[in-house]
């Protein structure tokens, strides 16, 4: 089972340091990269380029930074909640910690708000913490199809420090 | 700064393990235990016994079992998000796998969807996944006041099995 991450960011630095700590972390995810919120919709819509469901499946989750040019984080939340893909897990990955952004994002229906680390070592952290514990111990339903991307056997441990 | 969980479960097994489980993983965290979904309502108004904030102070995430009497998680779930409380938290903690369930939860917007796992070791393991994710990654509005609950400073390691 694929677990596919739809990251949506316009730095290109964060994208290949998602990139970069997937790798580090040895974990071979399936990861599809767009630059705004307008391709997120496209993506999830399957228009302008990305209609090959092969080449761009529906993902697992979402990883959507929230100020991107075209269309912000909170504006494509808002689209997604009213969309036929209502459903999907969508989790803000933002260099914002601004109270009214997390309220907003919550009030709109974020399912997670991950607030980007600066030092790469938690960086790397949280995206490990994002993984196993979306994939890992939550049930997901499957977005444009049916069943279930269900938990994983205890695949990981958690050791408090 | 305490992190509240008010879980919401008819099962007084179920409430047993949980006790059990977050003190087992050396987690002295608040619980605040109802048991059905009026309660949680009840409880979140502050009304039926719930109004000493002090006592029962508002919770910084609800673990919500999905079949109760009275009031069931989905219907609490939907009251939640169409109240002034909309902003919260909320895990689906269930003996339900259920494709349909599952799908309605996300659909009425819980944040998660956990399946309580049958073993034990893997229950309590579930608990510490969702307790450090929550609270040691993701940021979570305050509920009834300013300010958010933050993500601690990397509270824990995650190793892959």
């Amino acid at each position: 089972m694929k677990h596919y991450y739809l990251v949506a960011d316009d730095d290109q630095d964060t994208q290949f340091l998602i990139r970069k700590a997937f790798g580090n972390l040895g974990l071979s995810v399936p990861l599809q990269f767009v630059n705004d919120g307008e391709e997120v919709i496209d993506y999830l819509e399957g228009r302008g380029g990305f209609n090959d469901r092969e080449t761009y499946p529906m993902p697992g989750l979402i990883l959507l930074d929230l100020k991107m040019p075209r269309k912000n984080g909170l504006d494509v939340l808002e689209w997604i909640r009213e969309s036929p893909f209502r459903e999907i897990v969508v989790v803000m990955f933002s260099g914002s910690d601004v109270e009214t952004d997390v309220r907003e994002a919550y009030r709109l229906g974020v399912n997670s708000f991950i607030h980007k680390p600066t030092s790469f070592s938690d960086f790397q952290h949280v995206l490990s913490a994002v993984h196993h514990y979306w994939f890992g111990c939550n049930y997901i339903p499957r977005i444009g199809g049916d069943g279930l991307i269900g938990r994983e056997k205890t695949p990981f441990k958690i050791i408090a420090q």
